[in-house]
């Protein structure tokens, strides 16, 4: 795969700070076509599994060859490795923590080294900021065409994420909710293939907390105003929300409630 | 007008998904060479009037031939129409739903098409994201040369939105708060033109709740710190502010009982 | 120094409005070939300190003959006079309002122009955005290869910013607290090498408020979860840290009462 130019970009640095401004100039310094686009800068701190689960979703829609930079890095400064990932459509470059897994674990042809060739790094290197001193270097040279062998060793042994699958429990259905997302959806790690095949074209009744929602829906305005509907979001993950509301803040499903959350499918009888 | 290779985005979506990084993808995988500015993802959720008179400031300081892109679209996937619409300056995509009712309003010359050419769209449209799966396919095609009259058949009823307008009654010139912007500043419906006429050169009283504010001034330091002020702002609209402070913060004016409330304006006598 | 195409842009606007945006049409209707980084724009309100400190820092990053585009102006419309700076490896535009001080002051050889050559503003220029009006042309303009000393007269008394400096007395290093970051990290006015000349290879303790850490550290993670560090930070500056926490939650150092805190360093003996 060839470098198309872009960089996509995900942290949890938040946006008061210069951190983000910062990683930009010096992919800029080393690659001045490089083309960065931010996925997002609000990951919560540390959170690996929110971060993994954005970067596995967005990477689907960007072109060939794009290289994804994501520093979500509590260990940065320790023995963690750095990676860097080319898979048949794009590459990642990272700390070795998880924040890949998903991408590895669907793509059985990717390569994986370890970021070892300090020539590609800049020339101090910190110990509490890899973003700028490692990984901003390394995208910046792969989009600018470097060869993805000279970066490292090859490793085989990434860091593995435990993602939560949903189950299937007698005739239920059983998943947990993952993210909740700006508008409040609760997006579950129910996805539509397991949802379908679980299903059989019978209709569904999903509950979470004290709330049934009978039958998966298509649109969000399917429900009335204030009305709770369960549908397949843009992510392809059964999700609940709420018509023009927030379905984090139904009875029973307040903010800090909602993530983690067990959400069961059953059927009830062929569909209409 | 001809494609400047300019695409500027405003969305609801927030800051803390992917949603905009995705559209940003998408966008680049259409044309790798379009521009990509952010307006601001941070409408409040579903607010179509707030976006409305965002895009109708921001678009008149882009450069001809601009596509803006807006996606402020809670009747997603049902039958509200996808359009976009050519001015003499610069083109428009998104939901019609009011949104650029403003533009369409200010600009006689205007073509409206209805997007409909599926060919311009992703190969797969889902029912909850048509920003990524109809929108930015389209800007992206706009952006990159596609001739307008391709997108679909022409329309010539748009969806209006119910602007408030200034009014004179007697002597008095009744308007409302429109805005809130991020410094506090309460922006009125009342345009500087309309100001001017109703004054005819004599001195303003600008009333708003329990506050009398004598005179429109020029900049905020002419109040002194924590001082309230009246002036024509940035957008072009009289505005109440308060010098390093928030306008919405004061007595009587909290934020939530800020927006919509009726400001009203009188004459004096002849300026000094 | 020669323009590289690259403009940083720093400022109070926020993000919820289309101030931002905004900026970024003046620009490219200028310079269609600019390509613009956003610094950050969540400054608060007319915080000329710590919009100062991030400039500082960031400019370092980016390449020779990125020009710095800055707009945290309460003064705006008043007398204070617009500037830009040509130091030997970039460029600056603002108000002169301190904003710059650092820069100034730490490179003898900049010199500093007052913004007077009308021709390089927009057309019309308003008394509330200069931003937009004054400061975003300009900058425009030079990044595009204006010569420097075409845009006024040059000046030598630009506007001097009050920072506190780190004092010895006796045997303490005092300092304080400049800035809380996004992780709440506790940033000092105290560089690493005034640290480690006042250190001469001794080991340091570090007392804040109630807390007495010893040692400076490495990596956040040499504390344990919740656990206090003190380290020299990426920015150069000795800094109070909680792994996987936040600094400015600890017990008697509560946010607002975080920044200006005074932080004393004292000898405990030599360096193991």
């Amino acid at each position: 795969v060839n470098p198309c130019g872009i960089i996509t970009f995900t942290s949890d640095f938040g946006l008061e700070d210069a951190y983000v401004g910062i990683v930009k100039g010096v992919i800029l310094g080393i690659n001045p076509r490089a083309r960065v686009v931010d996925i997002t800068h609000q990951v919560s701190h540390g959170s690996i599994p929110d971060a993994a689960f954005l970067l596995q979703d967005a990477c689907r829609f960007f072109p060939e060859g794009t290289v994804h930079l994501a520093v979500i890095d509590p260990g940065v400064g320790t023995a963690r490795r750095s990676i860097a990932i080319q898979t048949e459509h794009c590459f990642f470059v990272g700390p070795d923590n998880g924040l890949f897994w998903p991408i590895i674990d669907r793509d059985s042809s990717s390569r994986i080294v370890s970021l070892e060739e300090e020539r590609y790094f800049r020339s101090e290197v910190s110990d509490t900021f890899h973003g700028r001193d490692i990984f901003a270097p390394v995208a910046a040279h792969l989009s600018a065409g470097l060869a993805f062998h000279l970066l490292g060793p090859k490793i085989s042994n990434p860091t593995f994420l435990a993602c939560p699958l949903p189950e299937i429990r007698k005739d239920r259905l059983l998943g947990r909710v993952i993210r909740v997302d700006h508008f409040g959806n609760l997006i579950t790690n129910i996805d539509k293939e397991t949802l379908e095949n679980f299903l059989e074209n019978e209709e569904a009744v999903i509950r979470i907390g004290r709330l049934r929602i009978p039958g998966v829906g298509r649109t969000y305005e399917e429900a009335s105003p204030g009305g709770v509907i369960a549908l397949v979001g843009s992510a392809g993950f059964l999700e609940v929300a709420v018509h023009l509301g927030r379905a984090d803040g139904l009875d029973g499903l307040k903010t800090d409630e909602s993530f983690g959350r067990e959400v069961i499918v059953t059927r009830s009888g062929p569909a209409g």
